[in-house]
This record gives structure tokens, sequence and C-alpha cells, in this order.
């Protein structure tokens, strides 16, 4: 089925315990089209990037069957750029500079080719652009997705919160479900969260892995234990991408899916973390994406009979 | 199966943001004990407690069918207490005040009739000490695990390491699992660890669920997302004691029995933290345990056919 897909496109320099980078492309919608693009070919992108954007990175979007026709060149302008340096635990990090570049004035255009999309990935961007984009479409989705921050609960509650009222399920990390409930417990926060709008939602935990919630079920995905983690930077993206790439593959949006949809983001995020930047995302194979997928399995599963 | 539980029974005076307790029993083999007496009937406790201690505890032990015969009651003496105050995340805490009191110069006795059990626990105590205890028995268990924590890595390593050599199964946290490694990854701290002698590690992350590993394989059990938690003290040997529990009872000590008694084990610590100090350990019925049990069930349950 149909997926669009809205977020940055952009530059990171990155710094981690195990290494430094270079501008190098990033941007949540680079992550979460490349995660997709492994289940299903039917994708387009919505974003900006400045001139200065290299064009093998399009390519390789394109050779993953997503459709740039969304994306925006400003000539003459530059790309969304951002760098920061991880602590040596890896779960924090400081932003070392933003330079917003083509995202500050950014006015998303949905395709008309694309306004009637099966599924749609609102990727962290300001709330009411990911809001206008909702409003472009000619159908309502059969599944609207966002993910945000903490950046602008802070700076624009009140448009997340409308945004958050118009979507399906909302992907955010513990401290922000925290920061958006008011309490502590996860248990309470997504209680209150789910009477905000979204019917699932979805706390990313990082190496803790993610706990998926409706109003009646809970379901907790692992995140698999690695040898070497070398950047975190995207691997939410890449969550968020094999989830809704998963579930417009299977085009089933029960909670029993979106629990197998959890399992193959978790997947994908782990090979994220595994290389910088988005590197270890390209080139996948089908067995590769099987094989990890088989690993969270072997890694939870067992077999208790209560009599 | 017979069980040998040996550690510290003594009083704690806890203060969580919930709420702040006097003096109660607290203690890592009061824990262990309660929580395994829930899987079988043949224990016996080694432990020392002041003639301070409430016999009432100890009368809850005996109808739980823990055997006292080796808890030495000094007379005169007091009992070790401890206090300590959480913080807001309950993930660390203060120690407030720590009097060893007859746990200054305990030195364990191992009864006659319980020198050959079949499976021993080794609370947290001083290595050396939980090393005398391995030495008195006359046979070989068939199962020896042993609690340990950061404080003794700090001032007694040598000692611990000599003791750990002797043992099956070790449970530490994921910080000591780092510490005692050197290694930050968990994966390459238990591969370590796994060299100095254990067969099997247990990676107690609290609230994030626990790894288990051998030299090939690696399994994760989450902890239950709870609505309220009011005190995490006595959790880790309320799991140690569920873990060993389960493995007695069922007399089967395969590297799959031990996935299913981990999550025993964590069923058996998402009770403990619901109320202060032991109190939500006594009385439960076996529905009760069974009902938590497929709550971790359901939790992770998911059904991937990879084709």
């Amino acid at each position: 089925m149909s997926l669009l897909v809205v977020g940055s496109v952009a530059f990171d320099a990155i710094e981690t315990p195990f290494g430094k980078t270079d501008k190098i492309v990033g941007g949540a919608a680079s992550y979460i089209a490349l995660a997709a693009s492994y289940f299903t070919r039917n994708i387009n992108l919505v974003s900006v990037v400045g001139d200065d954007f290299p064009n093998d990175f399009m390519n390789t979007l394109k050779t993953q069957g997503v459709n740039l026709e969304g994306l925006q060149i400003k000539k003459g302008e530059k790309s969304f750029f951002w760098s920061g340096k991880y602590h040596n635990d890896l779960n924090s990090r400081d932003t070392l500079e933003t330079q917003l570049n083509v995202l500050e004035h950014f006015n998303p255009i949905v395709p008309e080719s694309a306004k009637a999309p099966d599924f749609l990935m609102l990727g962290n961007l300001v709330p009411a652009v990911q809001q206008s984009v909702i409003k472009q479409l000619t159908k309502r989705p059969k599944l609207i997705v966002l993910d945000t921050m903490n950046f602008w609960m802070d700076i624009a509650l009140e448009d997340l919160l409308k945004t958050i009222a118009m979507i399906d399920v909302l992907t955010i990390n513990d401290s922000e479900a925290r920061q958006l409930s008011g309490e502590y417990s996860l248990v309470k926060a997504a209680q209150k969260i789910l009477k905000m709008g979204p019917k699932v939602l979805v706390i990313k935990k990082g190496e803790h892995g993610a706990l998926l919630f409706n109003n009646e079920e809970v379901f907790f995905a692992p995140a698999l234990p690695l040898e070497d983690v070398y950047d975190p930077t995207g691997a939410g993206d890449s969550f968020a991408g094999g989830f809704i790439g998963y579930l417009a593959k299977t085009k089933d949006i029960s909670f029993d899916n979106m629990k197998r949809a959890i399992i193959f983001g978790s997947a994908m995020a782990s090979f994220t973390v595994e290389k910088f930047g988005t590197e270890r995302l390209i080139g996948l194979s089908q067995e590769n994406v099987d094989e990890r997928v088989q690993e969270f399995v072997d890694l939870v599963q067992f077999d208790i009979s209560l009599v």
C-alpha cells in the first residue's frame, strides 16, 4: 500500500566514543524512508534540501523505490545541519550546532499523486508543519503515525496537542512520555496520552526496548543486545520506518500486527546503530532482515504452560 | 528438591517518593526465602539476627515452609540495619545509615541436616562468607547461584573472583556487570564474566528487565510495566528467590528452563515493589502467581512467521 513520509532530509556531524564523522547524510525522513523501503516500494517522500545535498543519496533513495517528487531542492540555499556529541553511555548527547537553513521556512507541498496515501508517517518536525500535511490530503489515510520530541513540548505544546488529536499512533521516548503526561509511571503516562487522541502509543526506550499501548493492552519489544553500538542517531526514525513499512506491506493495522511491526521496527533500528549515519541501512538483503528478526524471536521466546 | 538460602535477615528503614517506613523487616535472605517458598517447601535458611528481631516474621517464614534451624539468634545483640532514601526515579538511592551489628562477625553455620542441598542460593554478603558456606557442604549442589554487589567489587575483588569461580549462576545488575568486566557493552561484559567461572550470567536491569546469558545463547525477560512502584527494595532478591525456587521445583537446570525461571523470578519481583518491604510477598496464592506470570506471557508474546 502507498506510504507518504514527511520529515527532514539533512546533514549531521556526529561524535561518539567510537569515532567522529564529517557532514554525513541524516534527517528523520532519510532513515524512515530507507527503513520502510525494505517492506514496501510505494513510498513518496516530502521534504526539503538545499542545492548542497548529494545526488548520490537521492539516487540511493530512488533505487530503494522512494519517489522524490515531493522533495523540494532550494537553489542557493543550504540543507538543515545538526551536529552533536554523544556521552560515553550513548544514552545522552549534547547538541553542538544547529543550522536550520532550508527548514526554517519549510512549507511542505504534497504532490497531487501522493495526496491519498494509505499510510502517513510524520517524522519529527514543527507540529504545525506536520498538521499542514494532514490537511493537504484528499482522503484520510488508513493510519497516521507521528513522531515528535520534547523540544516541541517545550515551545509549541498547543500546536502539538492539536496535531496529536488528529493522528492514530504516536511514537515518543520514555522521558517525552513523562513530560507530555506529567506522570512518572509509563503505564499512567500511556493512559493519559491515549486520552489526547491517538489510539495507540509507542514508547521508545532506546537500548531498553519499546512499549506498545492501546486502551486495553500492552506489548513490550526488547532491543537486541549488541556487541557494539557505534551511533544511535536515527535509531528512533529507523524504528518508525520499519514499523509503518511493515504495516503498509501487510495491510493490517490490528494491535496484533502492530506487535509484529514493532519487532520489525526494532530490527531496523538495530542495524542503524551498528554504523554511523544511514550507512548500515543501505544494501540490506531480505535475508539480513529476516535473520535479524529471528534474533528477536529467539531473544524473548519462552514456553510456559500454566496449569 | 532441597534449597539452602544464605544471606541477611535484617531491618530496613526506607524512604521513597511515595512514603516512609520505620524499621521494617528486610534482608536479602528474607526476600529470597519468601519468594522461593511459593515454589518449593524444602528450604533451609542460614543467617543471623539479634534478639531484637520479631518472632512474627520468623513464624511467617516457618508457615511458608522455611526451616530456621540455621538462623542464629545472638543474645544481647542487634540485627543488621540499613536505611536508605530513593530518588524520584526510584532507580538510584542514597544510603542514610548502615549498622552492621550481628553481621559484622557473622560466621554462618550450616546445620548437619542442610549440608547436602540440591540447590544453593548465596544472597549478597561478604564474598569470603559466601565461600565458607560452599566449603561446609558435604556434596556439590546441583546448582549454586550467587548474588553480589559493586561494594564487594570495590573492597574485596580478589575474594569475590575466587568465590565466583566456584558457582554456576551469577546475578548482578547492569552497572555491576560493567564494573566487573570493564566493558560497556553488556554482550561483551557477559562474554568476559562467563570466563571467570559461572556457566550462566543474569544481568538485572530493574524496570528494564533482565538478560540471561550462557556461552551460546541470550534471553531477555521484560519487567512488567506497573502503575505504581512503591519500593524497589528487595526486588533483585525476590527475583533470585523466584528464579531458584522455580528451578528447585522443576528439577531442571537447562537453559530453556532457566528462561522460564527468570519469568517466575520477574513475577515475584513485580509483587515485591508494589508495597513496602516484604509485605506483598506474604500470603500470595498460587493463582496470584500464575496470573502474574500470564501477564508476562501476554506482554511479550507475538507471532511472526518468516517465510
